[in-house]
């Protein structure tokens, strides 16, 4: 496949086309909802830009969608070409999203975070892919093996609970630094203090199980901090809850 | 202070000891309740093992206590040497704990998170102290400093704060990876899948304020997704609301 249209051009579209391009595939449309959007990416990796769905070409040797799930099937519906090579990147959506619209499908899933503001070599990135028969997952396979030297099958089943697993690993992970930082800053203190805290903390969990390193006034039982912090947390009734709930849930934990 | 006793045995009081010793402070006695604790540490550092608090030298510039906040009362309760110069090492306890055993009293925190099983270099960790007198809080200073480079004065009232922040930014998360274990063994996957994911979301916080990197279905708005996630943990009620409430807040938050 060394032709692709591009549908979407938020985080993860941009990571993926940019690692397209650099890969020596080109990418001749980048399609968004929004024309600055979709400007701004086809710009970076020099595609043309494309707003209206009825202008995508239909020559592409893939057309790869990397969209909201929300909107995708929107998008779909409207999709003026059946039964080309669609391929999705979402972790959570399964191969059957596609099949009503073609019987060419596949999905190729980078498991890792992307922010437009932090810029991420897809080359190390696990990309998780299926595809709805043996010859396309084959070329699926050469396409995502020319982006990353991880690449690995993945049923949908097994991709909808690493997608689980990924939001707490990840995004509500992320959350609880939002509600730190929150903290400090509400009390004039610099959030900097705890960053060190937060890269170990990451660090010891790629060496062990995290359920072996837990530490903190939970999983030492220590009542009276757990109540003490409660007691601080008091402007902030949710806040509290979460704590609550939090440690009730370390203080239960079986133990190993 | 060149000779100090170490009363605790645990994960703090290990990093602490060895640290000491390390930039040549003598370590007297290690003081642990159980003695094959006590004696795990003092033989790494070259010290006498005690389990009685009476056997305890009354010589020493200072007494470190560095034991689950919990234990720190009773053991001060029982502790033979008044009006010695007393420290503890616990972000969450004020001061004042100390001052009704001692008039010479200080705090000296290390804004860290240790796991015995995970070695680690205190000289790049921030510790926080504080102090009785300018007397002996200069005395604290030349103390933390000869361990780390990055040392900090923080009242009582700030390291609470401090401590409740660090119990979200560090405790939290971890069992959020905890759970994230659990989904993937539970069906088959392997928790490497989301290592670099882990990993990544630190590093970008390290960068970023976490509010301006928040990724996942819950900040877009994904509701189908998140529907569909709270579907697969039908059969842990427990963790479906953890997932409800998280992404209820991540959805609630104001937008920066």
């Amino acid at each position: 496949m060394k032709n692709i249209v591009l549908i979407g051009s938020g985080n993860v579209a941009t990571h993926l086309g940019e690692a397209l391009v650099g890969a020596g595939v080109v990418v001749t449309q980048v399609w968004s909802r929004t024309v600055d959007n979709a400007q701004l990416l086809a710009g970076k990796i020099g595609s043309e830009a494309v707003s209206d769905l009825a202008l995508i070409r239909d020559d592409a040797d893939a057309y790869i969608f990397s969209l909201v799930d929300d909107a995708l099937g929107q998008v779909l519906e409207l999709f003026p070409h059946k039964d080309k090579v669609l391929i999705h990147t979402a972790g959570s959506l399964s191969l059957d999203v596609l099949r009503e619209y073609s019987a060419h499908c596949g999905v190729m899933y980078p498991l890792q975070t992307f922010s437009k503001s932090k810029s991420m070599s897809l080359s190390d990135v696990r990309i998780l892919i299926e595809a709805s028969d043996v010859g396309l997952l084959d070329r699926v396979r050469v396409l995502a093996s020319r982006l990353s030297s991880r690449v690995s099958d993945a049923s949908s089943e097994q991709r909808k609970y690493l997608h689980v697993a990924a939001v707490f690993a990840c995004n509500f992970t992320n959350h609880l630094y939002s509600l730190a930082e929150d903290v400090l800053v509400q009390n004039g203190l610099d959030f900097n203090l705890v960053r060190p805290l937060i890269l170990e903390t990451a660090q010891k969990a790629l060496l062990h199980s995290p359920h072996d390193v837990q530490t903190g006034p939970a999983v030492r039982g220590d009542q009276k901090i757990v109540d003490s912090h409660l007691e601080l947390l008091n402007g902030d009734a949710d806040l509290q809850k979460l704590y609550r709930d939090l440690s009730a849930r370390i203080m239960g934990e079986p133990r190993f």
